[in-house]
């Protein structure tokens, strides 16, 4: 299948920033993007499709999900932290099957191909009802089977999470003609014991896995770390070995700069989740420092329960915002720095060298944004359009791999209704 | 025209806080709400619409806005404020003309009426222009022409824009079946010398007219006017009789404890814009304490410029949520805090007492918010799902004074393609 856009203008990677091509052609071939330019190519195409007053733009990366926790929308909101998690989100996981994360991440899905989004890094218990969900939506995601122990005789022989997430790697890493990757995953330092996890980062590393994990998200967790074992979760991890191969931690709002500089020097990514860190009262990641320690820092939505949305959008206008008002520096945080988190970063992070970006050879993962509505007139500043004022409600057209799954509010892939009629189901089982 | 909506969720008053009303039935006769309530009325309607999947909530009221200034949307964003503002956005409003500032409102109107908006209060010059578009609209809006002056040489008698403000109050206000009133404004204490102030107030209050200032927006201001007057902006206006009518105030970020004590007494209106302060790095208003001492607090955009967009849905989200990460406490500004902000408390503002509440005999005010889209789903709690899942594109319908002004994407009073291409001619004559 041949595709060329015309007339577009086309967010392109100028160095370490974007460029705008106006009115250009870009034409995809199978899975990937074969031309980009101002001159239309002269050679034939199965579809062309007029892209006048749309923006195309990398797909967006969302490295910080808990996709089935759409079904704990809005519950406890305005809550404080521990009363939300463990009063209230906690007895609703417990009665939680399979059935109900499939239909949790289905919706999920639903949300993130209309909103803009192509890949995700997921963090959930059942992942192989998510991955059969990601296989049939069209989506990339990274998928973990996170592991916990809180029992201090627990071994790791005995451990059902670690052996759950081994063999979830050894049967889906790299399918879905690589759409779906394998992480490793343990929860965080206080939801697990150091024998636990020490056992399970040899195993990633033995397999150079990508390891994702929560980070010292509140100050409580960072608090009590360094009172347990004299050390910042940080420590504790790059102590066992955690940031030998590969890793992302989410959240970080609590890193010292001793922490930051192990961050660089292990090349560990953060992921930054400012809707959840304000709405959740966790805190200010100090995310301009860590981007100019060089650090790489990508975005993430956390789970729709602490969002409460999955709005990568809302995420990149977050980011670009509030960390002006905390620092009365209003040129911290510009649109490119939040753009190139939200994309470039976000495939760094994921280990897919080949997306992230619009460029000749690179996979075909792609979104169209529509400057039809009043908030996108006049287009003066496309960059400063596309974090300020759009909304992931202005998205036309999610492409990935050269494939089209969504496109002027109509899926391709999935079935609205049913998805929609599952959710009412699981809601009904879960809250009656 | 009797309009009777049925199956709707109905979002109703109950003492200060909102409560639900589900598969509810609301009735519009004339300009006014005649019927709300469980059981459907027995009598003829015009029309009756189905609401099913619909919540039914008062009309957004924006309380602070400038808005022809969507005319410089994402125009030197990421600039240091005093470089943006002296150096992109002055020399831009020194060649507007009437002309293209009635473009820019209509602009704006189109954005607004899409997303929510039922009223609000503007500040800018030309506001015959904009008065003509609310009109045409069928939106209301209290309007000002604001009052400066540098010169301490200027006496109230050369002031001409003291004199416009006077002339546009006797000619407009209450005009439009009372959708539009006119307000006075003094742009700030920074941008008008005490004695034209002082004669203005003298004017306003023999009027018993409403005030509409900037204040303690940025610490440089508040500080600069200590440095001066030996007093804060706010005794500067107190001192000046400036709360001796009815007065209210945008910004407030660095409102002093005993600032709020003047407003307290004195009943002023604070204007809280989180997305500008944000952007603009002015820093976090202490709203939940304004909230405490008693002070009505209310919402507003800002202008574009500086925000970059007009979407209140936008602004009940990030005042819901930037206040738990910079007060490390997640129960500060809940949903109910946010929603009586955007509509009972900006009605209060606007001294429009038969709006910004659904009941019975209010004006018929009333926007239609769609739970269809996947990030409303599933519908646990409604008013949760308002504050922060919602996106101003879930509005399918807004009411003002019993009028359908916007239907399912579609405006029934102003022609949107006309205002696009008149934007276009604007952008065109400015940006050349």
């Amino acid at each position: 299948m041949k595709i060329l856009f015309e007339n577009a203008d086309i967010l392109l990677r100028d160095r370490d920033k974007f460029s705008v091509l106006e009115d250009g052609y870009l034409a995809v071939d199978g899975e990937r993007i074969s031309y980009i330019g101002s001159e239309k190519p002269q050679e034939d195409f199965d579809v062309i499709k007029d892209m006048s007053r749309r923006i195309m733009m990398p797909g967006l990366i969302n490295c910080h999900n808990h996709s089935p926790m759409v079904l704990l929308r809005g519950v406890g909101s305005d809550l404080p932290l521990q009363q939300w998690l463990f009063d209230t989100v906690f007895p609703i996981e417990d009665r939680l099957t399979a059935e109900e994360i499939g239909a949790g991440s289905r919706l999920a899905l639903l949300e993130m191909i209309a909103g803009g989004t192509v890949s995700f890094s997921d963090m959930y218990f059942e992942p192989e009802t998510t991955i059969e969900a990601v296989a049939q939506s069209g989506l990339k995601a990274n998928i973990t089977r996170p592991v916990q122990s809180f029992d201090p005789d627990e071994t790791p022989d005995q451990s059902y999470r670690m052996k759950e997430a081994l063999e979830l790697y050894n049967k889906y890493n790299n399918s879905f003609d690589g759409r779906v990757l394998i992480d490793f995953c343990i929860h965080a330092e206080y939801t697990c014991t150091e024998r636990i996890a020490k056992a399970f980062i040899d195993e990633v590393n033995d397999r150079k896995g990508n390891l994702h994990i929560h980070l010292s998200e509140t100050k409580k967790e960072h608090d009590e770390c360094i009172a347990k074992y004299g050390k910042t979760p940080t420590e504790w991890f790059n102590d066992l070995g955690g940031f030998d191969s590969s890793a992302f931690a989410a959240h970080c709002v609590w890193l010292e700069e001793k922490d930051m500089e192990i961050f660089h020097r292990k090349n560990v990514s953060v992921i930054h989740n400012p809707t959840s860190n304000m709405k959740l009262a966790s805190g200010f990641a100090p995310v301009q420092k860590m981007l100019d320690k060089g650090i790489n820092v990508a975005l993430g939505t956390d789970g729709a329960s602490s969002n409460n949305n999955l709005n990568m959008f809302e995420e990149m206008h977050m980011a670009a915002v509030v960390h002006n008002g905390y620092d009365l520096d209003a040129t911290v945080m510009n649109a490119d720095t939040v753009l190139t988190m939200a994309t470039v970063n976000g495939a760094k992070v994921q280990r897919r060298a080949d997306c992230g970006e619009l460029k000749v050879g690179n996979k075909a993962d792609i979104i169209a944004v529509s400057l039809d509505k009043p908030h996108m007139r006049p287009a003066l500043d496309k960059k400063a359009l596309l974090t300020y004022s759009a909304q992931d409600s202005d998205v036309v057209m999610t492409m990935v791999d050269g494939k089209i799954l969504y496109e002027n509010g109509e899926y391709k892939t999935l079935d609205k209704e049913k998805i929609y009629y599952d959710i009412d189901k699981a809601v009904k089982k879960l809250y009656s």
